[in-house]
């Protein structure tokens, strides 16, 4: 820390990403990225975009937007375009949060909300996980704030079904409620088409997981024109181009390749399945995922150690030091060849 | 707005970009892009960056900061790369100002600037410029706080000698400086070499100018490790992974290909020269400009007029409805071809 930096950072505590470790030596399970390559339209479209860097990116982003409208049914108004869904959460933080109104979410969620709130100057209330892991959703109606929630969550992968969303919603009409769905294509039911109904939904969605391009950095917001324009007011006062415009071709090619993405995502949850069953049957618990990663513990058997004999096997899983998820690992569903590596080394290390 | 938006950004005026007409009809003088492409390079190393999109991009940006590191002779630790110079900018607005240490900035210069101070909620003052449009340099020591000098400013073109620089450094030593060097390859001498010896000077630069890579989203701010890491702090507090990885990629190629961008701002400083004579034998006002793009006024002619008769001729200039340059144009250098069709039409126009 330098001498000028601003005291009012004192209590801020950075996000820490998965290690990337810059060598393809390791079997990559800790960043929840997609094993597979973009589609081949995306990387097309990419490359070509490429050839006219020296103009401007679209700070309307007009044409992504209008892919994403006509993909989900909705409007281009009612869509905003980020550098990763991490940074629309940002500004969502941002804007409907304050002294007021606190940031209400999860205590075992996206480690990236407490910092979001830290960074924007805004108190936060976690409310516990039920005992098995699932969302307390009266904890998060009683509690006035502005809620989030990852859905489905990370990193226990548990989906809640929309009848629950909307419980919240109905219960909390004068509070946004954010649904931050970066998983949701790997088995979850999106909260989207709600959106026309509830003025306080913002659902946020990103091309990092299911649609592999975590490297090009594209998320976005989609919710009742007026939040959007609110995130509009943050964007053109922070960064009006914040997606280049070799991401946004590449997202467009990548929405017009759905088919390629379902492909993949089906894929993953065959994978899914494969993995949470042996897990099961070397006697971790496994609660069912609805996302690309699983949550496993071993009763006995510590998950930092896991964690570190995994790495020394070049096997990078993620681990979270943090009371009542100490033990478990979260373990990125990928290819039926690095699943089948990892679990073997996890046999390895427990026998 | 919508009835949830905190109430904290009710005084908050969005910054408003040049506009990006979307068809290529027009001559395009605007937004101070460079005419040319960018370098093959950096289109070859971008294009293929795009097959491994599906990982992340690298959070700590390692190859671009030691390849810029290489290129300045200093270490990767004096440097942070971001989304645009602008995403830097606005760290420093944010870790380098709060309530008791406000921003003093010129009052012509870079639009952004009062925009970052109300975003992160910090008071500023604005010097005004002297009479001939040159930065009063005894005015900005004398205002207490955190200094911004865009450096050639903007939209004038003056450049400001490091002498002068070197004497703000001196005198506020208790507060950090910040030269934001967007154009400086166009002409100007940058303070990067003074980096070493002042540990309050933090200067940024960006690839979408001289480097023809506007598109792409890359700037980078150098200084001393501790003032880096105050912005590394801010940076993981809101977007780890700010610069995707095609564009990691260019910026590399970029750099390399050093002689590709010495030759295109050599070129656009003969065209500058040529335009900026022409205008003044038409009777224009135009102060010597060290950047990309001139600005300049004609006695007796509206600068809303100039402009909007340009529009309806399809070449496209900035103007800026502010007290004391109302009169004035900025006019992007472009390609020989272009400044003689923007010296046609303006020709046509006054006469």
């Amino acid at each position: 820390m330098s001498r000028f930096f601003s005291e009012k950072y004192n209590s801020l505590t950075p996000y820490t990403p998965g290690e990337q470790p810059g060598t393809r030596d390791y079997v990559k399970l800790n960043t929840n990225e997609c094993p597979f390559p973009p589609s081949p339209l995306a990387m097309k479209l990419a490359a070509e975009a490429a050839g006219s860097l020296n103009l401007y990116s679209d700070p309307e982003l007009k044409k992504i937007r209008a892919e994403l409208a006509d993909y989900f049914g909705i409007k281009k108004e009612n869509v905003i375009c980020g550098n990763g869904s991490d940074e629309i959460l940002d500004f969502a933080f941002a804007a409907f949060c304050d002294k007021n109104t606190p940031a209400v979410f999860p205590d075992i969620t996206y480690g990236f909300y407490p910092v979001f709130s830290e960074a924007n100057f805004v108190p936060y209330k976690e409310v516990p996980l039920l005992e098995d892991f699932t969302v307390d959703v009266d904890g998060l109606i009683e509690n006035e704030g502005t809620v989030f929630i990852a859905n489905p969550n990370a990193p226990t992968g548990i989906f809640l079904p929309l009848g629950e969303i909307e419980k919240i919603l109905k219960a909390k009409k004068n509070n946004v409620v954010v649904v931050d769905e970066a998983y949701i294509d790997f088995g979850g039911e999106s909260a989207v088409k709600l959106t026309g109904k509830y003025d306080n939904l913002l659902v946020t969605g990103t091309f990092s997981k299911s649609r592999s391009l975590a490297g090009g950095r594209l998320g976005f917001g989609i919710g009742n024109e007026s939040l959007i324009n609110d995130l509009n007011t943050l964007r053109y006062s922070r960064n009006p181009y914040n997606v280049n415009s070799m991401t946004e071709a590449a997202g467009i090619g990548a929405v017009r390749d759905d088919a390629y993405m379902k492909k993949n995502a089906e894929t993953i949850a065959a994978n899914r399945t494969y993995l949470t069953e042996e897990l099961r049957k070397m006697g971790f618990t496994v609660p069912d995922s609805a996302a690309n990663f699983v949550f496993a513990a071993k009763s006995g058997c510590k998950g930092s150690f896991l964690y570190e004999e995994l790495k020394k096997r070049k096997v990078l899983v993620r681990h979270f030091s943090k009371p009542r998820i100490d033990d478990y690992l979260r373990i990125t569903v990928g290819t039926r060849e690095q699943v089948d590596i990892l679990l073997r080394e996890i046999k390895t290390i427990i026998s």
